[in-house]
């Protein structure tokens, strides 16, 4: 199938449409001002992400825990991080609000404009691994104007598994060279890839703190390498002309 | 829980959001059309609905017949039908098409603008019958501005089954008594009200053909009775004030 043929955009979100680090690291420092506490809040933040989250999924999908839901992955390693950071006292309402700093994540500049263009020509969706609650919440906060909201929790499994891909795919009533995964991460892609459907790469370098080296290198095994969602749509515009 | 710590509507959409009937008997009157074929389309979309799919549901949600998707149960009702009606040559594209009728169902007047009034205050999504793909397509066509599309492909049951409503308080993470039901069907709001849910009546007179008698009578047991979307809209907000 062509790059014509494309009828859906899917969206990997934390990275990709979304700067989770520098939001949570805006919450975190106003909650340890709030009890005094100053530390390396970008450490924590990274800690939440790398090993709490993207962990706590390569646990699921090797089958060593049961399957969990995102907010759940980030509850459980909030409750390991905030003693760490001095802010073991915090009550029971806090700690939930807390760990929906995840729900209120700002997007990229692009991001917001990006999407309304795209979804003149495309279904726009999550592929996220994220929880719906979670990308609905997130979405209706940063106005990002899905036509639909995938997550893990009825994806039935976490990306990179295939089955993630092609539930995606399968929801959405298209063949999986109909959809084209937009994301970050080269990983991601080539998972997808390997399912059947088609990749668009958009570099980020903002995403990662100063421990995290990404690899932003244009591949040219993906179908589009685009500096941001705007460029995108521009490159699929010329596509389809 | 009270009234206003309501946090998501949940649309019933056949009936309730779009016109399912005058929509699907313009595409069978352009259909015959075609072929040089006139007959009661009327009761060919009163088959296809109440038979094909309320009638396919009923049997899954007996166990009688395995699990399938609105797609699929309003295409094996088509198959029968058309030949009934003197479309039994159709061809597979165009059938298939036809069979997307139901993908391409029109709003009444008050449902685009009053979804829009009622997304400001609450999460708003889907708590269909139909699945996403449809559920997306319909609400791409019409401008419906969904934060979320709830099918029963990802609810993993069909309406009245409880695990349908309890499915959809959970996926957008509220407890069920955060969540109210708009319908323009008694039985489904009831059996929303058994899981736990609120209940919002909406009756559409014009519905139904002149083969059905709605039952239409306000019911002081659902928490609302409304008019229309805007009407929804203004009352909920005077229960908030």
């Amino acid at each position: 199938m062509a790059l014509r043929d494309v009828r859906a955009l899917v969206f990997d979100v934390f990275g990709t449409v979304v700067d989770w680090r520098s939001s949570v690291i805006r919450e975190l420092e106003a909650a340890g001002a709030r009890y005094g506490v100053s530390a390396d809040w970008g450490a924590f933040a990274d800690a939440w992400r790398y090993e709490g989250y993207l962990g706590g999924i390569a646990k699921v999908n090797r089958g060593e825990w049961p399957f969990m839901t995102t907010d759940e992955l980030h509850r459980r390693k909030l409750e390991e991080l905030l003693p760490q950071y001095g802010l073991g006292g915090m009550p029971e309402a806090e700690r939930e609000d807390l760990n929906r700093a995840w729900h209120r994540l700002d997007p990229w500049p692009d991001s917001v404009p990006g999407l309304w263009r795209l979804k003149q020509r495309y279904v726009i969706s999550t592929l996220s691994n994220g929880n719906v609650a979670l990308l609905v919440q997130m979405a209706k906060r940063a106005g990002l104007p899905w036509d639909c909201v995938l997550g893990a929790d009825v994806l039935g499994a976490f990306k990179p598994k295939p089955e993630a891909y092609l539930a995606g795919a399968r929801l959405l009533g298209f063949a999986p060279g109909q959809v084209m995964l937009v994301a970050a991460h080269k990983a991601d892609l080539r998972a997808a890839q390997a399912a059947g459907l088609r990749a668009a790469f958009i570099p980020r370098p903002k995403e990662a703190g100063p421990n995290v080296q990404p690899d932003l290198e244009p591949d040219p095994s993906f179908d589009i390498t685009a500096r941001d969602f705007l460029e995108l749509a521009r490159l699929l515009e010329e596509q389809a002309a």
